[in-house]
């Protein structure tokens, strides 16, 4: 039998939690026999909405954590203080090898500076990046990095390249996935000084298949599988993909609704509108990991609800059994050294 | 009677040059009095378009220029080579002030690298930025920058707020315009280097309406009138812009004729749904202005058609009744003197 996975979910993270968080591990549990969910919280909200589900028993633990981490908290201060927080003790569970991975849709910052102070990098890698999937119109992309530590270097840029390949090929299951850096033009010569700085040494990594530049216009088709770039820019993609698709929802919504006859024919493609609409909703994928730790973390949407809090921990069964820590290990360091 | 407006049109930039350039500018002049049109390029070409058109006689004329510059050609070298071609022809014409203004659909690094070795810069202005309106759910914004020179300093930020400031107010006609820095956080903390150095210089300014940072996501929704950054990042904003408008459109058509109800239903929704997607369509808003030059210098997308063409030499008008460069001058300059 196949091992178990132990996942600690930080059951107050989020807009939709503690509801929404219980609901998505209560879900998780039933679908997946080999998933056991420890959800970190104030205990007697936990175990409160907890009552309401039928489960497997055994499968969920509650661990109390009585401080909460709000997301406007400055990160630092709130990780170095918060020992108590429901995500400093969850993350002390992967730490301390109770828990495989963590998964939080709460503050970004904490869980970022969190990862890298209590899980702690991989030794040799230099910035553990934040890597969501983002759709396109042939399926998925990997953005790598959308995190919080911006201005960087181009070495930090070919690990995320080596890093975000080998999740693609594993856990996405893209054999040999294409690698691109986002740029403002197609040519090798184009660019800010990090990106021509950072293309030569792409091209030269054997390990990768990069394809070149890949300019913004060009996401959106699924051009290619691995998107390359530093978290400024990464943030921003991430942030507008999703502004520009919810106002053209709202738009398109308010179009159908203009007039009589739109109004009636609104009746009829409904189903149709709303499939096309959700293939292009990034919720739908799950949450992104913070690669290049010594444990699993993955940061879920702060607008998460059950469905992708299921989503996410069960991603977590493909990154433990591919062994993706052990494949970064083997990949990148031994290159390095 | 109010003054003429002369403006050199580049007839043989874009993907429909010359038709469509020579169709856009008989609109021009058809539609409105004060304007006169230098079409610039092939004169055999160009006339042998113009004469499948009626027009008013003696308000367009025809100036050869026996090159074009490609799309593709490493601009710098294409300029100072090719001095017949029609966009160094054309601008020497805006220089000399045998034409108020330059409309080009022709290569982005040709005309930002002629603006400012031709043209030439308003003293005291370090960095001419490109500044499209992009769509929103509000009307538009301005972005700024948009160009090649990437990789800025806070002072060129300043600046470009300044100027967006001023064409947005007295071109688009949006009085006192909110003004707000693209960050991946809303807080005076978050940002680059670039960012961090350039909000509290912003928050100085006393001609300018800040408003603080913009996230990405907020951008579609009209949370600001200008919308400052360097020209990497307006650049991937813009072509994501873009390409998410487009694989959007393209993926609802697709749904739209998923099913046999679905497609009863387009029929119905059509017209409505058509008028949305028209409304978030960038290429309705006519050109951008490249700002900070000695003349008014317009780039229109590539692909655009006559519709295009005809709102950009418009635009002009608004430019040079505003006397935007005069304002630019005013405001600008004396303040840093």
């Amino acid at each position: 039998m196949a091992e178990k996975v132990r996942i600690a979910v930080d059951a107050m993270g989020g807009d939709h939690a503690p509801l929404e968080i219980v609901r998505g591990a209560v879900e998780a549990v039933s679908e997946r026999d080999r998933i056991e969910v420890i959800l970190v919280g104030l205990s007697e909200q936990v175990e409160a909405e907890l009552a309401k589900y039928t489960y497997p028993k055994g499968r969920i633990q509650v661990v109390h954590a009585s401080e909460v981490i709000a997301t406007e908290e400055p990160p630092v201060m709130a990780i170095r203080k918060k020992k108590n927080s429901s995500i400093v003790v969850a993350m002390n569970m992967v730490k301390n090898g109770e828990a495989d991975a963590f998964v939080s849709a709460g503050s970004s910052g904490a869980i970022l500076v969190g990862g890298q102070l209590i899980v702690g990098r991989i030794k040799g890698i230099e910035r553990p990046p934040l890597a969501p999937l983002i759709p396109t119109s042939k399926g998925v992309s990997l953005l790598i990095d959308c995190g919080a530590n911006v201005d960087a270097r181009p070495s930090h840029l070919v690990q995320f390249a080596k890093m975000g390949s080998i999740y693609m090929e594993n856990v996405i299951g893209k054999k040999n996935p294409t690698v691109a850096i986002v740029n403002i033009g197609a040519e090798e010569e184009k660019g800010n000084a990090l990106v021509k700085d950072t293309f030569p040494l792409l091209k030269n990594c054997s390990d990768i298949n990069f394809i070149g530049s890949i300019e913004a216009r060009e996401i959106p088709n699924g051009y290619a599988d691995v998107i390359v770039c530093e978290a400024f820019v990464g943030n921003v993609i991430l942030k507008l993909y999703e502004g520009v698709g919810s106002v053209f929802k709202t738009m398109l919504m308010q179009g159908l609704m203009s007039t009589t006859r739109s109004k009636i024919g609104a009746l009829l493609v409904k189903p149709a509108v709303k499939k096309t609409l959700k293939s292009f909703d990034a919720s739908e994928y799950g949450g992104a990991p913070l690669l290049g730790l010594k444990g699993l973390v993955v940061k879920t949407h702060g607008s998460s609800k059950a469905k992708e809090i299921k989503n996410s921990i069960i991603q977590c069964i493909t990154f433990k059994e591919q062994q993706i820590n052990e494949k970064i290990k083997k990949n990148l360091i031994q290159d390095e050294v």
